[in-house]
C-alpha cells in the first residue's frame, strides 16, 4: 500500500535525513509541507539533503488535497481555455478542483509557486510552459507530486512527462494542401524559433515543398511570435514583395488573422488573391470572414490526457515517468484557401523583379 | 482579533448548536469543515440547526487556505478568460492561488461543489452565475466564506454584493451611435430575456431610438443566447426582410461574428450595406474584418472588483455585504460601422413591402 514507486529507491527516510541536517523529524515534516515556521537556512539544508538523496515521501505519508495544479506560461493564450477545458473534465470525473496559475511571463514558475503546490499537496500538476527548473522539479518530487508538461515550447527533456501535437505532421497537411491546389509560392510565418513546435511546423513545410519539388526560398519564410500583431506584420513584409506568394501557412490562427488585415488593408481577397492555412483551430477559426481553413491541434483531448497521465503517475499506474504522448493533428477544410486565379499569377508574372 | 462582523449577529455558539444537535461538538466541526466521516442524517441536522440560528463561524476558528475559489456558469463563454485574468491579477497580489471550477451547465454549483468549498476554506468565491440557492447560500455564510457575483445573469437579490457593468447605458450609447450616424431601421439581436444584462441592453436600445424620434419596430427585435449561431441565424431574419434594417446592435460580440456571416452569405457588405455594433470588446473584435465597433465591457476590472470585494468582505473590511459595483461601459468605434449609403437606402426603399 505504501510500496514506493519501484522506479525510484528510497534512498533514505526522513529520520536520516532529519539526522544529517541535524533538525527533527518534524523539522523535515514542515519543510516537505511547505510550512513557513522554519528558518530560511534550515530550509535550505534540508531541501538540499532531499535532494541530494532523491528523497521521495511515502504515498501513505501524503495526504493530498482533492485538486490538481494547472499553470500556463501566460493567460493571454488564444488556447488556453481549450487547455482549461480538459484538466476540468477529468478533475470532474474525478472529484477534484482545478487551481488555475500564470507564471506570469516567465518560462518557469517562480519559486514562491513551487513551495505553494508543496504546501496545498495536489494530486499533481499540468504544466503548460517550457518545464521546470532543476530545484523545482526536485522539489516537486521529494513531495511525490507529479507533473505532465502539455505542448512544450521547447524541448521538455527525455525525463519529463508530456503530452503533444503532431506539429510536423501538421505543417505538412497544410503546405501540401497549398500544393496540391496547385500553389508554387508559399510563404510561411513560423512561431519563435526557441520553442520545438514551431521549429516542428516549419520543417513539416518544408518536406512538404521538397516533395512537391518546390525550392524552400528563404526569402519566404518569416518569424513571429505566435500573436495576432506579428501575423499582421510578417504578413505585410511578405505580400509586399515584388512577387509575393499567392498563398501562406500562418504557422497558427492568431498569425493567420493578422494575416487576413494585411491582405484586406493591401485589397487583396481571400481566397482569390491569397490563400491562408492556421493552425490550432481555435473557435474564431469558424468564425471570420471567410472561415479559416486550418489544422485542428487537439487541445482539449491533450489536456485530458495529460490530467490523465498526471492522476495515473500518483497512483504509481505507470512504470515510468518519462512518457511523450503526440495527439493527432489533422487538417481543417473551409473557405479561406482555393487554386491561385490565373488574375493573380498574371499580375505576379507582370509585376516581376 | 475575533470580533465577528459587526452587521451579524453571533446568535448560537457550536457548543450550543451540538448540544441541540445531540452530537458532540467535535461532530459540529466536522459538518462545518465537510469532512466525510459523518453519517448523513447527523450533518442534515446539523446543517439545519447551522442555518436555523445563522450561525457564522467565528474568524479565528476557519483558518484559512491561500485560495480564492471562481466559478462559472460555462467555461465556453468566450469572455471567461478575461474574467480569469482579473482573478489571477488580485490574487498574484494576495499571495493566493485561484480554484477554478465550472457548474456544468447548471445555473447554480451542484451541492458536491459547495461541500468542496466548505472542505478547503478558501478566502472567499467569486462567481459567474445567477447566483447561490438559498441551502448553498447558507452554507457558506455558515463558514463565513464570503462570495461576490461578477456580472449576473439575472438579478443577484440586494443583499448579494455583485459587480456589473453598466448594461443599460452600453445599449444606448451602441444604438445612439448608430442613430447618430443617420440610421433610421436598426434592428438588434438580444441576448436571453432571463438575463437582467440583456434586458437592460435591449432598454438602453429602446430609449436610444425614443430620444432620437424614432419607432420601436418590433419586427426589428429578435432574441438570441449571446452565442455566434444565434447571432447568424437572427441576422438572416432580419436581413431577409423586405425592408430589412440599416444597422443592427447585435448584443454581444459573437453574436456580431454571427451577424457577419449572415450578412456575408447574403452578399452584403459590412458597413457599406449594414452597420454592426457589438457589446464587450473580445480580443477578436480588433481581429475580424472589419475591425468591430463594439461596446467595451471592462470584464478583467470587473473580475478585479469582485476578487477585491470579496477578499474586503472575508478581512471584515465592509460594513456590509449588500455592495452593488458598476463599473463603465463605454463605446468602442472601429469599422463596422458608417453612414448609411444612398444605394442601400434606394434598394431598401425600391424593395418597399
Amino acid at each position: 500500500m505504501t510500496r514506493p514507486n519501484p522506479a525510484v529507491a528510497q534512498s533514505a527516510t526522513l529520520a536520516e535525513i532529519a539526522r544529517e541536517a541535524g533538525v527533527s523529524a518534524p523539522t523535515v515534516s514542515k519543510v516537505l509541507n511547505g510550512r513557513a515556521d522554519v528558518a530560511p537556512s534550515t530550509r535550505t539544508r534540508v531541501e538540499e539533503l532531499l535532494r541530494h538523496h532523491g528523497y521521495r515521501r511515502r504515498r501513505a505519508e501524503a495526504s493530498r488535497s482533492p485538486l490538481i495544479d494547472l499553470v500556463f506560461h501566460e493567460l493571454e493564450s488564444a488556447w488556453a481555455m481549450e487547455v482549461i477545458r480538459g484538466v476540468e473534465n477529468v478533475a470532474r470525473d474525478e472529484g477534484l478542483s482545478v487551481v488555475l496559475s500564470e507564471s506570469a511571463g516567465r518560462l518557469t514558475p517562480g519559486r514562491t509557486w513551487a513551495d505553494q503546490v508543496a504546501a496545498r499537496r495536489p494530486h499533481g500538476v499540468v504544466l503548460v510552459l517550457n518545464g521546470l527548473d532543476e530545484s523545482q522539479r526536485a522539489l516537486l518530487t521529494s513531495r511525490s507530486i507529479p507533473f505532465v508538461v502539455v505542448d512544450p515550447a521547447g524541448d521538455p527533456g527525455d525525463d519529463v512527462p508530456s503530452v503533444g501535437a503532431t506539429n510536423w505532421q501538421g505543417g505538412l497537411a497544410a503546405t501540401r494542401h497549398l500544393t496540391d491546389l496547385g500553389h508554387r509560392r508559399i510563404g510561411v510565418i513560423s512561431g519563435p524559433s526557441r520553442m520545438m513546435c514551431s521549429r516542428a511546423r516549419l520543417d513539416g513545410y518544408r518536406a512538404a515543398l521538397d516533395t512537391a519539388g518546390l525550392p524552400v526560398d528563404p526569402a519566404l519564410i518569416r518569424d513571429g511570435d505566435f500573436h495576432h500583431e506579428s501575423g499582421y506584420r510578417a504578413g505585410l513584409d511578405l505580400l509586399k514583395l515584388p512577387d509575393r506568394p499567392t498563398a501562406v501557412f500562418a504557422g497558427n490562427d492568431l498569425q493567420a488573422l493578422g494575416l487576413y488585415e494585411a491582405a484586406r488593408e493591401l485589397g487583396l481577397r481571400v481566397p482569390e488573391d491569397l490563400s491562408i492555412v492556421g493552425f490550432d483551430d481555435l473557435p474564431v477559426a469558424r468564425w471570420v470572414g471567410p472561415p479559416l481553413t486550418t489544422v485542428r491541434q487537439p487541445l482539449t483531448e491533450m489536456a485530458e490526457a495529460a490530467a490523465r497521465l498526471v492522476l495515473d503517475l500518483g497512483r504509481g499506474e505507470r512504470p515510468s515517468a518519462a512518457t511523450r504522448l503526440e495527439l493527432s493533428t489533422s487538417l481543417v477544410v473551409r473557405s479561406s484557401t482555393a487554386a491561385p486565379s490565373g488574375e493573380g499569377r498574371a499580375a505576379r508574372f507582370g509585376a516581376g523583379s
